[in-house]
């Protein structure tokens, strides 16, 4: 039995999440002892034209007020953590987070790899909190960014009216693409701010350059890009069927019918998603209100004519779902619609994984606690 | 039995959706004769920042190559004339467009001053041609611009499998708010190009200053708005009811479950949707490209994994409605899922009104020339 606080690694600490990642550690209450910063790789290449990269200190990084090293990430830099999180690309958290979970550490994983593992709990604590306990490979995934803009919202009004379907469409950040992607935005902004472009065929995209468009699949200043992520059957993108299998497993309702159409849009950071949900009970905005009003994690602000909307520019920076424009349909009185904005570095990325690793925390405190 | 071409008036010419009308009358075939440009007031004030109008010759404007005087809007100029096309407000049309029927003009309106009135038909002439022959007021309109961004879509595909529902989300441009809204995204952009905004809470409201977002309901660079129009019952836009509406009219299907959330997003001009619609009849993605290929008025442009999908930066000054990511729904086999884009002040107002006004033409030149 010890008072000893659990290690902590960050693996990712020098991306956009990452980033989000050690203010949340520096803001939140402290459950942990040693903070280890742990780095993939070298830092991510700007974007063309994009400027400097944003952590010029490559080898150290402030976190809860101390400069702390960047380790390279390895099999002897990853032993002796109790907890690891991953805000690292995909292909990383596959090969490391096993080696992480091999080693004794409870993996927490914020990217794709392991979301679809049916022994890797996918985990949203507002909604599925206990299913972070069970964890086969030591591993717990949190879902992608445009779920988690929606899902807590989602969940409270499941477990009062019962979901039976969900069509959503996305308006995506640029920051969804990391550092480089916001890189991209402002670079593509400075080009087109102070012209007079936006209204001729391709003017954007010629002004711009061959490869002015990447990380994205299109220009995105003066623009929307109604593409992101990887091609799939069916003309679906990898994105749109993450939030339908995403969505299925953290509400434990293996059959509902999701669909989502994700666009990309020129914010820098927070994702907003338009919302229609039919339910099996019928909805009055005045009961959705109460539960949304009431709800751990939604901040409910819902007066149109006062001018009271969420919009991704407000709500960065924030820790809730924002949710407003709630509105029942006109011919089905199951139906509920609702706008909802969340910051994608925040509950979309580092504060649920931060969540999950404090609810771990706090299960590894009561367990060395108990009696053995 | 005269050959006496019809004679025009353009009532709006100085404003955005006008300045397309009279491009669109310069380049398609001239079945017009005489064309009286029509001014409903002084030139709007420019958005604050918003730099000088664009119309800095505000006596005078080219049409058909040759400088044409702009008159004041009245009775007296509106006498004579065969067919009156209203590019303006809606309290403008509300007020002038009966004067000029009685007149004996016909009037094409691109507002909703008429759009839910029974005896004034709501046309799309790709979807509903007909029905612009009967008008008991002598008034024809057409429908919003965001309606027009997938309705010549949605109507070829309801001819084929039966539409049963539509849900609408809309990402719709600047330049909805006429001039005045160009202006003001333009200022913005400027005012956020190459800061760090848009990664604190209220960032960009602040540095934009307190009148900063006009004329929308919070700011647009670096952000999407999900608020246009006015506040209806239920907490719905006059925007989204307008969608509903119209779409019920132009299809003649007055049952239809129809939801829309119109979200403004910071493009200069071109309307996009994503639409979710469910049919009678199950479909297919061949069968639904087979009839959006070969539908007059939409160009089919769907090969994500090629970067083939519209984006209103390369629609932008084009007539079709950009069709692509069409899907068929996975837990439905009726549903198809697909995203437009339109160009709001072509398609979305001056080139439907002046294909509405064409067909008026050809009516009233056949009409002349039939035996009396």
């Amino acid at each position: 039995m010890t008072s000893r606080k659990p290690a902590l690694a960050v693996v990712g600490a020098t991306g956009a999440a990452g980033a989000v990642m050690l203010q949340i550690l520096s803001q939140r209450a402290d459950v942990w002892g040693e903070i280890r910063l742990l780095s993939s790789g070298p830092p991510a290449p700007s974007a063309r034209g994009g400027g400097p990269s944003p952590h010029p200190a490559d080898r150290g990084l402030a976190v809860r007020g101390a400069w702390t090293e960047v380790l390279p990430l390895g099999e002897d830099t990853l032993r002796g953590v109790d907890v690891a999180v991953f805000l690292a690309p995909e292909e990383v958290a596959a090969r490391w987070a096993p080696i992480a979970a091999a080693q004794g550490a409870v993996v927490v994983d914020a990217s794709p790899a392991f979301r679809a593992d049916p022994d890797v709990p996918l985990v949203v604590p507002e909604v599925n909190p206990h299913a972070a306990r069970i964890r086969p490979r030591g591993i717990v995934a949190g879902p992608g960014c445009t779920t988690l803009a929606m899902i807590v919202a989602v969940g409270a009004l499941h477990a009062e009216f019962g979901l039976d379907e969900l069509v959503v469409s996305a308006y995506q950040a640029a920051s969804d693409a990391g550092q480089a992607g916001i890189a991209a935005l402002r670079g593509q902004l400075a080009a087109v701010a102070g012209t007079e472009l936006g209204t001729a065929p391709g003017d954007v995209r010629r002004a711009l350059g061959d490869d002015g468009a990447e990380p994205f699949a299109a220009p995105l200043a003066l623009n929307v890009v109604p593409w992101s992520g990887t091609p799939q059957d069916g003309g679906w993108s990898s994105e749109e069927l993450r939030v339908r299998a995403e969505t299925r497993r953290i509400l434990d309702l293996p059959g509902l019918r999701v669909t989502a159409t994700c666009v990309r849009v020129p914010v820098v950071t927070t994702h907003s998603v338009a919302v229609h949900a039919r339910f099996e009970r019928p909805v009055t905005v005045a009961r959705a209100h109460e539960i949304l009003a009431t709800s751990p994690g939604v901040v409910l602000y819902d007066d149109p004519a006062a001018g009271d909307f969420p919009t991704p520019a407000d709500v960065v920076g924030t820790d809730p779902t924002w949710v407003g424009r709630v509105r029942r349909g006109l011919d089905d009185e199951r139906v509920l619609e609702f706008f909802a904005c969340g910051d994608n570095l925040r509950k979309g990325a580092a504060l649920n994984t931060a969540q999950i690793a404090e609810s771990v925390a706090a299960e590894l405190a009561a367990a060395r606690a108990a009696p053995s």
